[in-house]
């Protein structure tokens, strides 16, 4: 048709400008424009971003313009990308899935899908450290962990983790954790599907953990044995009574972790009610697209006894210091400053926009709702399991809920055939088995496509009747109710869901509000275009294990994003398997080690990392094997190169890597790099770089001209997909030529390199659809746009360093007085002279209507604040102002014209229920108007905290992660 | 592929429920489910829905339960819909469209896209008519409003019309009323497009115009002539100067209104600036997708002196009680209460959303956008302009902005065949002229095929070079800056610009967050699965004027919504033309009058009113030719059947029509409807039925049983399409089998009856993209959907009669004590009591989160409420207490314990700055607490007015439609 003639005009070369296209997307994506960029750069005493951009870059480790620009990556224009996502989506072909395995073709509720997934009051905000200004988030959280809870009948759920096979992996850890890191066997059953088997496997390997995979049935467990892990129903989809495995497993002192289907928990008796200690498993059937793998949410939960080593983050309510209920993160400290010797886990980014929509699809149907979505399934399996024996095969799982494994002597590849022919995916087994799972969105016209694929027979729709039994044993039916809460008994029309995901989204504030300066961070635009392709059906609904003639648009989607980010970071090979940074650590450190024991030296397991780096650097070393040694900082912020090589020689024969953040967590582009670089490579090692701080080097420099061998990018961050408010994540990485042969594999899908480690994800391409963001993003910018996006974003952040000058301490800066993307300003002075901490300050900010920067890490007096080239002049004037201001009422208490324990700082924030106290109790030494209004422009435009400050320690003693019952409600 | 496999499995009869789907629409769009429906019925006495219905509608008027079924209309899921919407998308062809004749292929800003057009929280509002709680999308409005002044150059403009023709219609009309209604001739230029003289027949038919279509350039102007429509460019692309013309129109006595091109009045000289006296067109390429057809906003602009007779809604700035500046309706009485007599307009539903998208797209690109955009434009054309010429055809326009008529004598049918060879639509004007338009997606390979297609030769783009001059005549070029407003020159990055759109949304309250019982304007549920189709390319990108082969998919929609709104309304044959509810009821009078000429009674021109009618109904009376006389209401709220029985006898001779309401605009469903109908029929008079109210009808009576001939439906009540805060809508009108043969054409698209009125809007089936959501909404719900949305409807209305009884006076209801699908509460016992009136009732409302019922009409003390069938059992309640809490509050002030003057309800709304006053002026008998809170609901969920009470007298006597200036945003 003639839309796709025009199209990719912009592979040409505009000799002229009037030819070039208007929508280009670097001009949207980018903040300051060139007026606002040359007044920045005046300001700072600069006539030209080059100028600018050499005395902050160090000058050895700068690449030529030409390694990222408009001829190595030709940029498209916004509509130019939308016609090219059209192209790719064409290449992908949607059949009718059967192929189970933990994937289903999901029905998203419309009004879920437009107003979660499809919004970015919900996919913009960032994980909710600040929870006064997150309790929508926080709320559907709850929701989450209490679907689970009550699901599974356990008593404790975090609130999402990547995807089932590592949280299979995390309940392997963790058993063994809870013997006290002393019984290194873990059982599997056999039961247990592939991928989760190929993650556990690598998993078990850097913990030098004894995975075995037996028939628990018949398995003998012996003293050693941490744990057990079965999968309910199982990967051929018998339902198995484990009632006397548990028993027998609680007798050898070990813990059963359960694997296991939400939806299929409705109807079958849960596992917490039989003996699990740990249930697990992906929520994606609830109303989250298969998108060839992901992103979706898993979920965790156990018992109470093991909640305290329970990985991931657990939201919990609490109260303010209005004494009203309130939710955050709790239990903290368990996870942003994950202990560093001692690591079990890495997680960190996890899945809370899946883990919301999720939550929202129980929301909308209800325990009604879901137990017939559940029943029609299952009545669906039963016809088919009935007429597939009527036609004389044999079903081999005689107790099921979606799943069926038909046995077809010598028959399956016919019956693949002809399921292909009527466009039909079916689980490929073997030559005499094929899988079926049904789900969802099954109707009864796919049913009698389904007889006619297995009995070659066309049956008529009229001539099926509902089944007369069941096969779920009656032991194993489902007798307790689930779900009582209001919460899921209220929200049924489209109304009332459309305004109870409104009134939540109200409560938080996003990017669509204000800036959120979070230093590490990188909140840059997650643009519509970018966003737009993802949820076209031909990208949603691709089974992840479909023959990939399939997936070819997403191959496309995956090898040139690759391409583009190995000419961005200098290497040489990706992989996009990892689902989140810490996971990109983790799978990078293993490359590392697989390419050290090719060498025959397999020994080599210590790992330096600098004491300034990220918590999950010395946890992901850890679970990688190795051992973390810690190198000095030096009192300018810089690593201390001679500790290091101090470090490097002593260690030289057991030395496998050295982790380095760059620029550094302190928010400097260090000189000293390439030396230390340099330093690790004399001594045997490999050079790990942390690529969260990409964002500041795109087109100046890179990780491979760094000197580093290997790195991860958080697409996230640099690469533009929304934070989701705490996820999803792609945590990507690329390699030296060197280290390619050792790129994950995956079981069911050909990748990786020829000496792979195995997977790290369930999926073979992790969360494939939202690589769609990050290649649009790429797509779009062009070589030239992704260099002035890094340099703006410098510029950006030097210029609110100039602007904070003289009000706030800079604690960080280069020779020439230069910061890199972040800066690191260090508040201890308040402390000392008026009690007031970081906390004081960020709560404050709240006031402002902005999201407060990083608090107190990675030192604990200090922000660290990070604009990103996203944002205009006008926003970090606004921001900077809110600075100012709040320095000048910290003075006021320092100068005692405000106590100490009472004042607009301590008192923050202040939201709407505290402005309304009678007079009587106002009792502060301060308006309501200094309180909420404290500069002009918050009377046009502001964003309100919904409870004041939140009392942690509270919520921690006093753990409740479940959402308020029938009675709470009532008594409200 | 697999996917279209599936689907339409509904259409199969279930004979057992586990077979059924479970994607229900019913189940979603109805808010009480069975259990709630249950408590209301018994709470009013029922113990059946059935017996409930039988009490409220007259037994006469019902309709079998079989006319609106599951067999008439069978119901698809949300799923099911969705595949049957993207196999109608197929259907449709979208080719490279170089038409024009007003319509092009917008770049829709995806920014824009998805966070106005698909967010409901811009498109589910209603018509701002309470400011306190609509500022944001007032605030885009007055954005419109300055862009369309800055780029004509003209005084003051409007909040948007129909469309470009029915605003010329406007314009006409106007010019005939500023001659104080004598001078009865208007001169069209040739050169004006069909469309527009097609509607403007039309018009001057009813007024009794006397239409001349002649060349200004040589026409002898008359005295006779109160004004002259020309279009700048014109029809083939020219731009002439009018400058003379103006003058000699001037010294005529006459008026000069000009159609023209925003896009192109960013290079030509604006009208404002040689004379023009009124400027109007159409807005939709600022980034409104052509759709075939609509909606799109018209704008309508004038000079100071005629600003009081300008049709249509204006938004002007006023001040709150805290004399803090806000928009509003401004000149209001102008609208609600249309002179009855002597309405020369029926304008109502306008275009506010597609108006907000145009203002945004002018936000977002700024003057130098559009500029940047209307130079590539032109210069395109140019390019191909020379082109054409050298392979020796000729252009016969010579001076151009982006519309070429190309000479090839006897060559077009050869051009038109090359052009559909490459996907390829241009404009078919006669066998030796080919039009063509360029748009801002035209990309240079668009230009090079569309030079192989004129010269039959393929060109390469390298070949081409911007042009070296322009035909733009240099007196005919812009030189007055445009846009220089702040807000046009801020938001140009997509953060910004999201920021803002979500920052305006903030302001204004919609269905997403409390239900909205505005009386006579049925605020259901806007499904998201209806939405969805709508902003699908194979829908937004088809010209209107397209061979009707590229337009199969609409035509199938057009036709399947037709059939299925005459089953519901009882009648034999419908047009969708009509662009909102006033506009069916012109189209429909004018069929009325046509078929009283066809049968020589074209002299019957008497129209039967209600004094109750809304105010369109005598308005589209005399703008049909009609003269207007009113019919009296009995003190039970019914019609005065004898008085009608009198009037109707007494003009006999003359009489046309009666327009009756039903059930009325009181609320009751009159048993006196059948035997009105009869006396008018006796009379040789035909029934109008205004249909606003057919969402109390729907499958249990319908307007061909209660007697009448023709009615209007509003697409934008009943059946689901959104507001959009003042439009779009659609009001089709469905007609008996002898009204049939007239149902408007079109004078490019075949459409309507054999004895067809002209056209009553510019396109064949006027806003045509919208009627999808109708569609979709009819076929989701199936005929027991539908009915049990009406019979939900009268349910919910009745429940809340039942509960504010006691609270509130009920001003009507039937024998049975039942109210129809509304309810009118009566008011006037307050203001004797206390001087409080309905504004101060509404206002409070605004307090507890709530938008206000229909106010002061169609009773001046009174409120009019419509629940809907969307609104839970929880929304109806927390509705009534909010009401009866004001009672309470109105009682203490009955009894002295608040002073008159100084009290919650007076001073409401309270919007947080009132609240964060300081002590020393909170000067009110009531804390804080009680203005904000005073239900304990509102502390978990509230939404907040941004201003407090409006001054309209104030903003009326100070007029200001314009958003601020540079200065005045400085000085603030
Ligand atoms: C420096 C650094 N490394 C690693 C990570 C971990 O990334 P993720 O949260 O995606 O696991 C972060 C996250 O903020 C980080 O800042
Ligand atoms: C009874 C009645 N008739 C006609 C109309 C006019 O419809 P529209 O606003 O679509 O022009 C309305 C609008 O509310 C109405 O209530
Ligand atoms: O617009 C209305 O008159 O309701």
């Amino acid at each position: 048709s003639g839309r796709s003639r025009r199209a990719l005009s912009t592979a040409a070369d505009y000799s002229h400008a009037v030819f070039a296209p208007l929508d280009t997307f670097a001009d949207r994506h980018i903040g300051p424009d060139a007026g606002e960029t040359a007044k920045m750069l005046e300001r700072l005493g600069y006539d030209s971003m080059d100028a600018f951009v050499d005395d902050t870059v160090p000058k050895h480790i700068r690449v030529a313009a030409t390694t990222v620009s408009n001829d190595s990556i030709p940029p498209l224009t916004e509509s130019e990308l939308l016609v090219r996502a059209k192209e790719l989506a064409a290449q992908n072909k949607v059949f009718r899935t059967y192929i189970g395995m933990g994937y289903h073709t999901a029905v998203v509720p419309p009004v879920i899908l437009r107003n979660v997934l499809e919004n970015p009051a919900w996919y913009t905000p960032y994980t909710p450290y600040q929870p006064e200004i997150a309790q929508g988030r926080l709320e559907s959280l709850v929701n989450f962990q209490t679907m689970v809870m009550s699901l599974t009948a356990m008593d404790i759920a975090n609130a999402s983790l990547l995807d089932e096979a590592t949280a299979a992996a995390e309940a392997m850890v963790m058993s063994y954790a809870v013997s006290g890191s002393k019984k290194r066997t873990f059982v599997v059953d056999r039961g247990v599907a592939p991928q989760t088997l190929a993650v556990l496997r690598t998993r078990a390997k850097g913990f030098g953990l004894n995975l075995v995979v037996a028939d628990v049935a018949t398995y003998e467990l012996t003293p050693d044995v941490s744990g057990v892990l079965v999968q309910y129903p199982d990967i051929n989809g018998q339902v198995t009574d484990y009632t006397a495995l548990a028993d027998k497993i609680h007798a050898n002192g070990s813990l059963l972790s359960v694997a296991t289907d939400l939806l299929a928990l409705t109807m079958l008796k849960p596992p917490g009610e039989w003996g699990a200690d740990i249930v697990l498993g992906n929520s994606a059937r609830f109303g989250v697209p298969a998108a060839y793998g992901g992103p979706h949410a898993a979920f965790f939960a156990c018992t109470n006894t093991l909640k305290r080593k329970m990985p991931g983050r657990l939201i919990g309510l609490s109260k303010d210091t209005m004494g009203q209920p309130a939710y955050r993160l709790a239990l903290q400290t368990r996870e942003q400053h994950i202990r560093r010797e001692k690591a079990t886990s890495n997680i960190c980014t996890a899945q809370a926009l899946l883990a919301n929509m999720a939550a929202m699809y129980a929301v909308y149907h209800g325990p009604t709702g879901l137990r017939a979505i559940a029943g029609k399934v299952h009545a669906f399996a039963q016809i088919v399991k009935d007429a597939v024996e009527s036609a004389g095969l044999t079903v081999a799982n005689p107790a099921f809920f979606d799943t069926l494994t038909v046995a077809a002597p010598g028959g399956a590849s016919a019956i693949h055939e002809r399921a292909a022919s009527l466009g039909i995916n079916l689980r490929r087994i073997d030559n005499d088995h094929v899988g079926l799972t049904l789900d969802e969105s099954v109707s009864l016209s796919d049913v009698t496509d389904l007889l006619a694929v297995f009995t070659g027979k066309e049956v008529s729709a009229s001539s099926l009747s509902p089944p007369s039994q069941t096969s779920i044993p009656s032991s194993l039916r489902r007798s307790s109710e689930f779900l009582p809460h209001p919460v899921f008994n209220t929200h049924h029309s489209e109304t009332e869901m459309m305004r109870y995901i409104f009134h939540l989204a109200s409560k938080d504030l996003g990017l669509v509000h204000a800036m959120i300066p979070l230093g590490s961070c990188t909140m840059k635009l997650n643009s519509t275009s970018s966003m737009i392709p993802l949820t076209w059906p031909e990208f949603s609904n691709i089974h992840p294990f479909a023959p990939t003639e399939q997936a070819a648009g997403y191959a496309r989607v995956v090898k040139e994003l690759s391409e583009d980010l190995c000419k961005i970071t200098g290497f040489y090979a990706a992989s996009l398997q990892p689902n989140s940074g810490a996971a990109g650590e983790y799978a990078g450190l293993c490359v590392i080690k697989a390419y050290h024991e090719s060498r025959g030296e397999g020994h080599r397991d210590v790992c330096l990392i600098p004491v300034s780096a990220h918590g999950t650097n010395p946890a992901s070393a850890i679970m990688a094997g190795m051992k973390v040694v810690s190198v000095k900082t030096m009192g300018d912020g810089s690593l201390d190169v001679s500790d290091l090589r101090a470090k490097a020689e002593q260690y030289k024969d057991k030395l496998a890597a050295f982790m380095i953040t760059y620029p550094s967590t302190f928010g400097v582009f260090e000189d000293g790099v390439t030396e230390a670089c340099k330093i690790i490579h004399e001594n045997g090692g490999q050079v790990y770089l942390d690529g969260a701080n990409l964002n500041a080097q795109v087109g100046v420099t890179n990780p491979a001209t760094c000197g580093g061998d290997v790195c991860h990018l958080n697409l996230h961050k640099t690469f533009a997909i929304p934070h989701g408010g705490g996820g999803p994540g792609v945590g990507p990485i690329c390699v030296a030529e060197h280290l390619a042969p050792f790129l994950p594999s995956h079981p069911l899908v050909a990748t990786g390199g020829d000496n792979a480690i195995e997977a790290v994800s369930a999926a073979p391409f992790g969360s494939a659809s939202i690589l769609l963001i990050s290649w649009a993003y790429v797509k779009m910018l062009g070589g030239r746009g992704l260099s002035d996006s890094s340099k703006t974003a410098l510029l950006n952040a030097n210029y609110m360093a100039e602007r904070l000058r003289g009000h706030y301490t800079l604690r960080y800066k280069n020779s020439k007085n230069r910061v890199a993307h972040e800066l690191l300003i260090d508040l201890a002075e308040f402390d000392k002279l008026a009690g007031l901490k970081v906390t004081d300050f960020a709560k404050r900010l709240q006031d402002f209507g902005f999201h407060p920067p990083t608090c107190s890490w990675p030192i604990s007096t200090c922000m660290l604040i990070e604009p990103t080239e996203s944002e205009s002049l006008e926003e970090l004037d606004r921001f900077c102002d809110a600075m100012i201001k709040i320095r000048e009422e910290a003075d006021a208490i320092i100068a005692g014209k405000q106590p100490k324990d009472n004042n607009v700082l301590k008192n923050a924030p202040h939201p709407i229920a505290a402005i309304t106290l009678p007079d009587s109790e106002w009792n502060r030494p301060y308006t309501r108007e200094q309180a909420v209004f404290p500069l002009p422009f918050l009377r046009q435009r502001k964003f309100w905290p919904t409870v004041a400050r939140i009392d942690d320690a509270y919520g921690d003693i006093n753990l409740v992660c479940e959402c308020p019952s029938v009675e709470e409600v009532a008594s409200n």
